[in-house]
């Protein structure tokens, strides 16, 4: 398994919040789509759950802020950023907000899930 | 459930990873032993495994910064931040580095678990 075999080598499995923080995001197109704002984790579980993509706007004004499903993210070495499978019609159409948050409430993140086609979050 | 009845109320479960970073962190006697500089996520799981605190040092020069245990945070609302059960003695024999990490290698992640008695990552 790949994870054998980094373990082994001693790869890093482990990345620092403020590295993944600022990194560009593009699309499968190679089209530079924005940059990982922040991303939101669940306070219970410590999981990662949505990167917040930065996207638009000039000079860092009037831009918005879109929550993407963290498993969408596809660190891309050549690229020097992530990868993700969205064309930019798809994500003009995606929830967004325009002031960066805090955190996100179940109702909204689930709202989120779906839009990405994702199962809503267990009811536990 | 907590959960349950959180969910109902609408609570945010998830938190921004920039409102992480910067937060206080006390241990269980009230004494502030320093700040979340960053905290260390597994990049397969997408799970926050360490939290790294910056701790000593005058004016942010010659801190030290020490990974613990994520589950070891507990947050506070009466303090304004997260309560550890460690006390200053313990803190100081821990491992720690004198300049922020961009991430930990599965062998030193390994070594502060065991620190901290915990189980090793699981070797999958």
């Amino acid at each position: 398994m790949a994870d054998t075999i980094d373990r082994q080598q001693g790869h890093h499995h482990l990345i620092a919040s403020d590295r993944v923080e600022g990194t560009a995001v593009y699309n499968n197109a190679g089209e530079r789509l924005g940059t990982i704002k922040n991303f939101m984790v669940d306070k219970v579980s410590g999981r990662a759950e949505f990167a917040v993509m930065q996207f638009g706007g000039l000079f860092g004004v009037g831009s918005d802020y879109y929550p993407i499903p963290w498993d969408m993210l596809v660190y891309n070495v050549d690229k020097g950023g992530y990868a993700v499978e969205l064309d930019k019609a798809r994500l003009e159409q995606a929830p967004r907000y325009g002031e960066p948050a805090a955190g996100h409430d179940n109702d909204y993140a689930d709202m989120v899930r779906s839009y990405y086609d994702r199962q809503p979050a267990p009811f536990i």
